[in-house]
């Protein structure tokens, strides 16, 4: 069988069904933003692992070494902020090919620290080996939760209202900018280029809703909302329903979308890296929980829409007519 | 400044020197061949990663898609074992060219479930991406041993006699089997080949030298005894003397050099991937020691010198000529 027929997630499924867990200790494996131990002292231990793959993930040529650093810790960042934890330490894997030189690395290294002195992490480990041709760099991350506060992606429920934490879309279009797919004026060049190779994981806003235990389901937006919502669909056995009309754009993507010929509803499903966070929450819990996110973080919340039965997505577009959304986001294979 | 230069080792000093540690619970960081913290019930958490990277670490054509899995993890597994631990978790990333199929995925997912069940753990996770040209797989594991019955690599004081818990050099030149450039009869073939493709973490025996608590200092040998020697010189402070004719070789390996004209020092002191263990223990506790672990393992136990003050590895050899070991085993840059 072809990899690409069964597809990342179908992969994952498979894996899923192969390994049983062993061990009493161990509350969430394959299948989340992050496995889940609990510790003695009753603290859920996050564990996640990301690999960025050059020309794949990232293009040398498109950011600077200190940029890429920062970006790979913010993968794994919004993969800690998915569950609502707190990151606590890292290793970092890295094949390097013959082109890059020891300035790079240092510099590389200065771009992760940024993070992990904001975070007060650890860097405790990795691995570093040659590469023939691309560099590859593997982060793995720990973080800490209480056991009670974990938010998986497994809870949501009928009825539930479905929130963002941000915009969306800002990220892909920025993407399209770095490889030179758009052309903008060079202040919104800037904007949606920083946005795409600078982005901020969402740790403070995971940890207020998980402190809330208000939500019932999370992830984060690493590969679009479609997809990303379709994964929590697929594992708490529901469906859902989103309206055009809520989706949040910056007014930078506002701007750019009058301009230009471009849909932003595209960039938004299909887009991927906004590194917000997805989150479902029930209508008697909705109030609560926006007044206390809004108390403690100085972003805004924004309802798009509601968790139905059934197993797809629809989309309620402009004009109210209703259809059925591609599962597909950003696909690895 | 070039990678070559500073070196990977080198690196990893610079490393060491820029990374503080902020939480208390961290016992060891970058430097050994795990990460160290402790958990409430004052279990020591160990953290471990390995990138392996297609034509540098392996090469598809000389082994099987299941051993390449089992081998995989062996590798991470030695890192466990070098500081007495159990091995708890997996986390599995891949970078996946299209050379790749279903088949052989799940092949390589099942030459690591050899070792899954065997030391009944659990796969939690990981991530799994396109590679334009090379397979990439980074593992990282979880394991666990008492917080006092951890090994490090700067416990070794000075009169510590030294041990290695199995034979020397033949992975690599098993390697050299796999990569045609050392031509046998097939039996011998099989043998070293074997040795090479499906190595044996020394899990059991780590663990026993762990819980006798009369070992010094340990560390895995994966690089060649003269550069992993070299570890536990470089972080106790002290210099090393091993004698040639204690070298401990297998009766295959003394068959082929016997036949061929090669020599099997080079392949012991410089090869690596054996695998097994190095650990000082004093005078003293020597005996004990040895009785314990014959007790327990089903191996043997080789003293091939001892802890001497310096910062260099003298070698003895036949005709008792004293001569300075250079450092290089393999190096990754």
């Amino acid at each position: 069988m072809n990899l690409r027929e069964i597809g990342e997630f179908g992969f994952i499924e498979e894996l899923k069904k192969i390994y049983q867990y062993n061990n009493f200790d161990i509350i969430k494996g394959i299948g989340d933003d992050c496995a889940v131990f609990i510790n003695e002292k009753n603290t859920a231990v996050l564990l996640t692992t990301d690999m960025l793959v050059e020309n794949v993930h990232f293009e040398i040529s498109t950011l600077s070494p200190k940029e890429l650093g920062f970006k790979s810790l913010s993968v794994n960042l919004s993969d800690i902020a998915a569950m609502g934890g707190i990151p606590k330490n890292v290793l970092v894997s890295l094949a390097i090919p013959e082109k890059i030189d020891y300035e790079f690395l240092k510099d590389f290294y200065y771009g992760m620290d940024e993070l992990i002195n904001e975070y007060n992490m650890n860097l405790i480990g990795g691995d570093t080996n040659f590469s023939r041709s691309d560099l590859i760099i593997n982060i793995v991350m720990t973080g800490e939760v209480e056991k009670d506060e974990v938010i998986y992606r497994n809870g949501a429920k009928i009825n539930d209202k479905i929130f963002v934490t941000g915009y969306l879309g800002d990220s892909s279009l920025g993407l399209d900018v770095c490889l030179r797919k758009l052309k903008l004026d060079k202040y919104n060049e800037n904007y949606f280029r920083n946005v795409h190779i600078k982005p901020k994981a969402q740790i403070k806003e995971g940890s207020v809703i998980a402190k809330s235990k208000l939500a019932n389901s999370m992830i984060d937006i690493s590969d679009g909302l479609a997809s990303d919502l379709m994964h929590i669909c697929c594992q708490s056995g529901v469906g859902a329903v989103i309206f055009e009309n809520q989706i949040p754009y910056s007014e930078f993507m506002k701007n750019v979308f009058n301009q230009k010929n471009i849909n932003p509803l595209d960039y938004a499903l299909y887009g991927g890296e906004d590194f917000c966070l997805l989150f479902t929450v029930s209508p008697e819990n909705k109030k609560k929980l926006c007044e206390i996110f809004q108390s403690h973080v100085n972003t805004n919340l924004f309802e798009i829409g509601e968790v139905i039965q059934g197993n797809r997505i629809e989309l309620v577009d402009k004009s109210g007519d209703r259809k059925v959304l591609s599962k597909s986001g950003y696909r690895h294979f």
